[in-house]
């Protein structure tokens, strides 16, 4: 059996998340059907993540193991061919035989995109959140450099998680502006539930003056989920790239 | 009776089109149902061109005559709170009582947006039109500018349009790239149904080799629709502009 890692681009807009879920058009229950249609047999395939409907994605990556014989291009062209246009293989390759998806990563980046503009623009909406009053990218790149570090995110997951460890380590967050769009941009070993929506809502409400600036500290050690802000939509947010 | 003029942005993937149809919505039925939203009486409302379902504006321009008095930047965060996520009003202005927004228009500019790429871009889809084959934008360019000029474009005209001349001039056509993306511009005093997505399937058939380099003033000379080249989809014009 070998072992194949696929990388993917898709609009989340156009599915129910990425995990399989009985009669929901998931992106995982579309790359199976895609396999199963070009292989012509069954294959089981590891997401590198769940992400919530909505959520869009620059580079997910799933892998999956077959004794069928292909030539890689093909079966790139192929699934490109029979998927929906919302989705995209960007990459196919061959891969060590124990690499897993999800199990594997070492890290991942999450980009989170604001359309920052007093009117709101009908080609961003699905793919931003509309934010019209004016953001000061630079105050809120320093807010986002608090969330740098190795901590209990405990405040920044969404109830309802079950994991052994709230434990998480950020390596870089930052923010900037591009031209409307205010791009937040979050790298870490892992990511609890809602965690980068409840970071990004966090800073929204610090640029709103609802919550103090420089309290982000404050509020991871609080361990307190109503001390951080709210939870951003899922529209804005994209998971850029895993690294293995 | 005052006249005031909308400039209004869109995604035209959500519309049928610009003009009302019974049942459908369209640009001119929302609009309509805001302004009677937010105005409290129904409203006339006249529109720049006829746009096809699919095809999107930057620029959209309509206007209406009305004897409410309203404050102007009221009515436009009125109208931007009604209207449905993929439409925004982005100005409002009093224009003079003759002012109408198709026979006042002096020239009007289109774009199209083609993703030049190997690879389809799942956030492209509906925003442009996907090209897999490499594009020699300076060479297209120079094709481009063939269309410039006062001619008879009957050529480039879908049959079943009923206008009572197809001549028109076109100021300016120009082809050039931004990133993975080519974008086709072209201005003129007025365009044949379907005018400018066949110029844009012409110049893509150029580019495959299907149709003679150097050829359009012939195809033009022609009179002879079927020497032109494809129609280009809907989905990746933009009506960007409209001259007054």
């Amino acid at each position: 059996m070998r072992n194949y890692r696929l990388t993917i681009c898709f609009d989340g807009g156009a599915f129910h998340g990425s995990q399989s879920q009985p009669d929901l058009v998931t992106v995982q229950s579309v790359i199976s059907q895609g396999l199963e249609t070009i292989l012509r047999k069954p294959h089981s395939i590891t997401c590198c993540s769940r992400t919530d409907a909505g959520v869009h994605a620059n580079g997910f990556v799933c892998n999956f193991h077959s004794d069928v014989d292909f030539e890689i291009k093909r079966l790139v062209r192929g699934l490109n061919a029979v998927l929906p246009p919302q989705i995209a293989v960007i990459e196919c390759d061959e891969v060590e035989e124990d690499f897993h998806a999800r199990k594997s990563a070492i890290k991942k980046q999450y980009i989170y995109k604001i359309w920052n503009h007093t009117q709101r623009n009908p080609f961003a909406t699905g793919y931003s959140l509309h934010f019209p009053r004016y953001i000061d990218e630079k105050f809120l790149n320093t807010q986002a450099k608090q969330f740098i570090g190795e901590y209990d995110f405990s405040a920044f997951c969404a109830s309802g998680a079950s994991v052994n460890t709230f434990t998480r380590t950020i390596y870089d967050c930052s923010v900037k502006r591009e031209g409307d769009y205010i791009i937040f941009s979050v790298t870490g070993n892992g990511f609890l539930y809602n965690m980068v929506r409840i970071m990004v809502g966090t800073l929204l409400d610090i640029a709103d003056g609802k919550i103090e600036p420089d309290s982000i500290k404050d509020i991871i050690n609080s361990k307190d989920r109503s001390k951080a802000g709210v939870t951003a939509p899922a529209n804005g947010l994209y998971l850029n790239k895993v690294y293995y």
